[in-house]
């Protein structure tokens, strides 16, 4: 097997993320197996073909169960509007295709589980796209981590803060409603700090969280437009039905503390990303904002000289990053997905499951439905009850 | 009256802290009242003599009970371990003295307003030391927030972060001993970020926390050791009775969400007092480790040029700088001291009484005994209910 | 015209950067004429063809002089080694070819001068590699400074500091000897901020530097190896025969003052590329190891809030920004070559000439050869008399 | 000998630094020597008495000829304007008193070395007011160097950046009048970053430099006025005949290079005092406004952690910062005098010169007259033959 035939659903900001992986991929890590971008599925057709052009798709269709089933495809990739993820992963798996589904997996745990039992069904492989971890400055705190280097892990904060519906009058996208997006900020913004939670320190016990919608009606708008529609002071207004903001503070199996902050109110914060790990040997931080970067500190280091470095993850030492440029060249935002990409294909070329998978998926998805009724509930909930 | 006449029971860490406000505020103050620092009290007589003979005062005492009543002492300096607070503050009431006792005020909420009723009914000056609203990049992003340049407040995120007792082998000093300091990182620590949060943002609801002490076991050693003690692998263990980090959740009353973490674990970090605030105009960041500078952002800043600016609160615009030196020049974290001191003297002088007094102290530490309660019932408290 | 037909000579870490460069356009900028990778020419028959294979040219050559007059090539894109660029580019014109040339244009002014007069003869457009001209946040500042939004000028201060020499026993690779590279520090590194003091300053008018070869002696070593070279302390060694740093100072024609240092023995910087200006007005700071950042200060802000804002150049309001990824959401160095494609396919179809262009590439040749000059002469050397 | 009573010349800004200085010694250091101030001089007799009053000097004199022969007195300090050094200080020397004399110890190289002799021939104490030498951050630069953890060094740069004179209208105060200031940016900002090369990298061998005055004429006002004087868009005008900006490279003793670069028209910059050195071994960089940060970077370091630390010289092993408060409390400004003034004292207690001394200060005008021939003559000037 030399190459990897795909269909995609979607072709939105995602959907351009990833064409743009599976273009980079062979250029750069030309050992990975090559994908091959061979139709893009969409339910507006002029549309459709209109991404398939510009993202470099031969083919288009606006069936996806059409897609799904074709012979000459080996693998779905699925960045559709979260509500229909559900759907669509099990119908590829029964046709036994690899599967590589955004986060999150689905709008709630139960249907999470279906996915990944249909996937396990099925032998195929299963990703889901938690690209953060794939930062070769995360690389480098998984491994420091892992390897023992910080020591025992006693505090993982984590908050991912965003301002794009700060204002009152940016309209009720799809984003914000429930039945479409499953939830909010926690979701969307939580879900990836959760997946770096459990990928650097290990697994959560029991959580308590705190949520608002800050702005409870917004204008009504096309529900499918994206992070940059424009509103309208004027037009009628309807129910924002997600959270705007959930904070949670969480147990680690291990004993590790933890803290998380999701929000799209925060003014100044475009995409801040951002944790920090503290050990017994040392500590980690990271904002993604500076992705190419990682401070690390060792309490090990001379005691005239103790200080947390900034280290510029661009050098030969660090995951991924010869693929690229000389140290201090940095990569943007895309290349994640690159990475995302580059693990994908070597799974199923080495026939073990890709990480993270839907394993991780359900188990994120664990963490926020536990988040959510924990609020609703205002008690602490273990993970273990979910 | 032009001389505020002291009498000031303790002389360690915050002893030589005030002692030297009292020093400098003449100078750079020189219209303010000015302190004559009278008397040292200590139960060491010789350590007493050695420092008041260091610090500046002329005369010493071994027994609180006879500094507080002298007629030709004004105001009472209470610095001694927390435990002792409360007696001493009453007796001076009773004796009609000015008081200015350090955080936290008492051991517990009953005590704290015990103090509270007996300055109240004295009719004396009482302040409580919560220093860091005394930098004037704090007292910058306060302006900020009152004068609704940051629009409505939707977040408040805090934490303060020391690394003092990481190593297991540190001793079991005061600081350590439920008796003596009333609780561990969340009384020390987080009380200052609490009064902060009241300060810039407003009062607390309801909260909720999580804490842990990592370290269980620690070796006997001078339990009035500081913050640098030295500890020794083969000295017998007792047990720590304090919290080595508590986290907590906050609901503010004006529909702000709060998140709050003290820690003595966190690698690196000698005293990260930090926080940010997010309104609907704009944030503010501030890091005590970087005392001097203020970030903030405006959401009205033109489109292109939209960022945190690094402020370095040295300017006349910024409050108490125009005293010290040209901009650009910076102070130092005993300065905090001076501008406390100032406003001390200067509500005196006015009749009024100064900010922070008992009554932040007493909100203070309900919201703590709130935390600490919601920890032992594992559930939301409401501060009302304390 | 829809295509642009491109023959490609070198396939090393500018051969690479300009072929991700003509992937990406056609997806990141739709409208964009299309760059149609047609063949990729090197001397190393096998190299080349491997190259190709993973860089995506569908035919390869070996010769250079048959690849420049293929009538199905519209454009020659030159980054083979800094001495061939001459002759290579003067064929080029002749035959009537779009050119597209890395930086340093040549090895010296009179060879530059001379294709600048082919490609002018010829009337094809002709673009010079100054690719940090590129990153949105430059891009930024040149606007603040043409709409005069800083005000007058008064100070340009650059830096280009990298390490990956310092090693006394990396190897003697063709970057280090004159007849191949024409200078060291100076033309490598120095070129880029001398070009960037032109776009965002104006010309300069005279020059005086000081430059130093620190080690003197290296291993040989294959002499066509690249940055990430190994050498061997028992290798014998050669003469290093350029800088290994070179400072200049500068006056500009408009008055302002500049200071240039360009080097590859600062420990701890990769690639740190940074500038500052400052105007009557305003000022900004620029760090491409943080490529995606501005600061910029305003004279007119607040007087209480005057800093510097941090800017991520990533929102719709930055050039080339809205093409990309979400505010928030980071680009790589790779990308200031989409940019720099994206304004040659622009130019040509708008029949202009690019910028920067050979002048640029002329007048940048002309101030490092009068740096060169001034250093020999140990005299301030105005660039008039070049 | 315990105490060292001292009468003070010059009660400005400078003024109040050192009698703040005196005053902290004592509290900070109980085992210095103790400074007692005794008399403060100055020309305004009431002015003088208010200073005296504010800043605790028991005594004042408007005739400093009557003050430097007082038997009573042991340490003259002399920080009266520039041109008023010389002949103060030679008094001194002649009256057999240790001498602490602001920079610029002269407004020449003659007059400073006149000085020089006249203190070394009466064999008194000599001491130049370099205070940025006394950061802890900056000893510990100096250690790194001395030490050799840095290695062979390679480069020095340095640039001190204001902005208080950018207005236009700010008037003409003595800073800007040679026959007062002796220079502009160049005796006052660049002096000390001059000093602090020696201090840090070693004996500078020669220098070329570029000046300006940018703005030539400037209202006339109160020519003693400070650094916050306010000028007139009406009042008649004077010309500054001193620089605006001076930038100069340099060569050193130990074939390092140096780049210094001192302006009053950095928009944005308070006052920042920056430099960094760059090593075989490693770097370091330190910026004034970030007083207690230094960032130091180790070639040394695991090739995966490779990058600079940010060291708070807070902490025990940081020269001088035991004396003051836990690790993570900083310092400010003020307390680069109190060491100072500590070195001060105890070179005089153990009957040695301090550091810097007069020496110090005839060297750093050596350098800085070489700058201004330099520029004045268009060409390298020699150290040697100054």
């Amino acid at each position: 097997m030399h190459h990897l035939r795909i269909g995609m659903i979607g072709y939105k900001f995602m959907g351009k993320a990833h064409s743009n992986a599976y273009r980079a991929l062979p250029m750069f890590f030309p050992d990975a197996l090559k994908p091959e971008m061979a139709i893009l599925c969409g339910r507006d057709a002029s549309a459709v073909r209109e991404a398939a052009e510009r993202l470099g798709w031969p083919e288009t269709a606006t069936d996806w169960r059409e897609v799904v089933v074709r012979e000459d495809i080996d693998l779905v990739d699925i960045n559709a509007p979260s509500n229909a993820h559900k759907e669509m992963a099990i119908a590829a798996a029964k046709a036994g295709k690899h599967i590589f589904c955004e986060k999150p997996l689905a709008l709630n745990l139960q249907d999470s589980r279906e996915m990944l039992e249909a996937a396990v069904k099925a032998g195929v492989a299963h990703m889901v796209g938690f690209n953060y971890r794939f930062c070769p400055a995360v690389r480098l705190a998984h491994k420091l981590v892992e390897s023992g280097r910080l020591g025992t892990i006693y505090h993982f904060r984590a908050w991912f803060l965003q301002d794009w519906i700060l204002d009152p009058d940016f309209p009720l996208v799809w984003r914000l409603q429930k039945e479409v997006a499953g939830s909010g900020s926690l979701g969307d913004l939580g879900a990836h700090i959760v997946d770096l939670a459990h990928y650097l320190v290990g697994d959560i016990e029991e959580v308590i969280g705190l949520s608002e919608t800050f702005i409870k009606e917004r204008p009504l708008a096309d529900q499918m437009a994206g992070l940059s529609a424009k509103g309208s002071k004027k037009a009628p207004r309807g129910e924002v039905t997600v959270d705007d903001a959930t904070l949670f503070l969480a147990r680690f199996g291990n004993g590790a503390l933890g803290s998380f902050e999701a929000t799209r109110f925060a003014a100044g914060h475009r995409s801040t990303n951002a944790f920090e790990i503290n050990g017994s040997l040392g500590s980690v931080k990271f904002d993604f904002e500076r992705m190419n970067e990682l401070e690390v500190y060792f309490t090990s280091d001379d005691e005239d000289v103790q200080g947390f470095r900034r280290i510029l993850a661009t050098d030969p030492a660090h995951e991924y990053s010869e693929a690229w440029w000389p140290p201090g060249h940095t990569i943007g935002f895309e290349h994640t997905f690159t990475h995302e990409v580059l693990e994908l294909t070597n799974a199923i070329r080495e026939g073990r499951q890709p990480e993270p998978n839907f394993r991780d998926g359900v188990k994120c998805q664990a963490v926020l439905e536990a988040v959510e009724r924990s609020i609703a509930e205002r008690r602490w909930v273990s993970i273990a009850e979910m």
